[in-house]
């Protein structure tokens, strides 16, 4: 589908004049008004854009569904999927699925009545029945939902390794495991079983503290660190995602205890929150960019019909060395 | 219009059912069903959306325009708005305009073509002329486009007056001020105008360093930085948003001076990271949520034919006492 871009390009002017040609909304010399009804003809452009779509069944909008953009990790991955789509010709629509009942059933629905064309999903709320009851075009973030639907997901397993073998690199003895409920079917517990299997294999004691499902709230966050603390678990080493990382790491701070010397930090994604702060953490990276790339190319792929079956898109992890660990 | 949710929440029945009757994906009792269609009855419901918005010239989707959702006081907004625009039976569209060159003006044309209900707008790269050509619902966040705009922010008048009474008390001497380009129309720019006249007022020498225009990522703010240092500019107090006064603190702690004793800081925003960082930052809150609400609020009552002239909605900011100051 030829977009007003494209006219606007084919026919050297820009995107305000034809706009203003389409809607009357303001002067357009002939000359150029028959150059862009040109490009109009050769791109077969159709401005009114709601009968296109009845017509074509497209719509031209992606559904992304993510528990919030608060949390950096969704932000980035929002930010990238969104620049990707645009690229690809496609509008984003959004959907936070945390503070929203319902919400990804209905986006679901709206894919199943042609108002979107197609869903990428990092929302983890709803079950996996409902998604396999759909066979339209889905790609999954990090979540297993049937054999149809591609997830795409980095090397957790990797991440999970890296972790481990940092923190015994570093002498750790007794670490502090922040780690997800395992309730959703999801590649990224496989950090977690892979870190745990190492750390026994090494007979280091892992203090696993679970966290709440959809839970990325700065007070959340808080309240768990105080949690630790109240709990007096005793460590030399933590590893887990960003946020919690962090504000176990500033209380440590506040405690005058030394970081690196005293505790040692690994934290899980590796997103800008950990540059940010001083000092900056040694990261298991995870690569934002690559991950909506990928997302975006088989979400396009599967609107234009191709199928997969059973379709899984690994990508890599990468150690970011900081100033939390020494060697 | 009703919504499906509507449908579900008369008929007594989960959304899942009422999609799987709508869509003839599974099996729906024969009880259930009369009861499903009585309430789309009762509700007027009509289940082919697309036909639905080419009639009533609606879709029930509001663009959301902001530089890049990376940002976190970009990414709250978002968050914020988009649960609003759910509560109000909205769906929303995202439009990230920091890298897409032309977006703005491709999504005004698709208010212009009935694609979208309305747009808030919180992107600073179209001219003003392109808004005033177009009268449809429009909301600004933090920018003048016209008086049939509406505008929202915050106090930032009063927002700089806090910020600059506060390094005052605290005794600075020489303060490091960021500020943004003054090339956009936009009610923040008073916070550095108001920041500007009362250090001015009290002899206090100040170092106005200018922020480039929509550039929001971690690699400027830590070049910013360093080229703060490398000018060799003396300061024992800092007032700017929140990502340059975080890097800005986080290189005086490398380089061993003390926070707040020998350097203060004051960052403006508020947004989570600066209660993140180690100390905490004493900040100038923005109600990012009451924000969000009142954009919502008004970009509804726009749809719904309200005409504002010169309509601007002005925020109470707050100050947060942080650990980056002394009184």
């Amino acid at each position: 589908m030829a977009s007003m871009r494209d006219v606007a390009k084919r026919a050297n002017v820009g995107l305000g004049t034809v706009s203003r040609m389409l809607n009357d909304s303001g002067y357009v010399s002939e000359e150029t008004r028959s150059r862009i009804e040109a490009a109009m003809k050769e791109l077969d452009y159709t401005p009114n854009e709601l009968a296109r779509n009845l017509y074509h069944k497209r719509t031209g909008i992606i559904a992304v569904l993510v528990p919030n953009v608060s949390n950096t990790f969704f932000a980035g991955f929002v930010d990238h999927v969104e620049y990707e789509l645009y690229k690809a010709g496609y509008k984003m629509m959004l959907c936070t699925t945390e503070k929203e009942f319902n919400a990804e059933m209905e986006y679901l629905d709206m894919l199943n009545r042609h108002i979107v064309d197609g869903v990428i999903t990092g929302a983890h709320s709803l079950a996996v029945e409902e998604y396999r009851k759909i066979h339209k075009p889905i790609v999954a973030l990090d979540r297993y939902l049937g054999e149809d639907i591609p997830v795409i997901a980095v090397n957790h397993k990797e991440g999970g390794r890296l972790a481990a073998e940092t923190l015994i690199r570093n002498g750790c003895k007794h670490v502090l495991h922040f780690c997800g409920k395992v309730t959703v079917e999801s590649p990224y517990h496989e950090r977690h079983f892979e870190f745990t299997r190492i750390m026994k294999e090494n007979n280091i004691q892992t203090y696993n503290y679970e966290l709440g499902r959809n839970r990325l709230d700065s007070e959340y966050y808080k309240k768990v660190v105080e949690d630790v603390f109240a709990k007096g678990i005793e460590f030399d080493g933590v590893f887990g995602v960003d946020r919690p990382v962090i504000e176990c790491m500033n209380e440590v701070i506040r405690r005058h205890k030394r970081v690196p010397e005293d505790v040692k930090f690994v934290a899980y994604d590796g997103t800008f929150i950990t540059e940010m702060v001083e000092p900056a953490l040694t990261a298991i990276v995870q690569p934002i960019e690559d991950l909506a790339k990928e997302s975006v190319k088989l979400v396009c792929s599967l609107v234009n019909g191709k199928v997969y079956k059973n379709k899984q898109v690994s990508l890599k992890v990468e150690l970011r060395k900081g100033k939390t660990t020494i060697i």
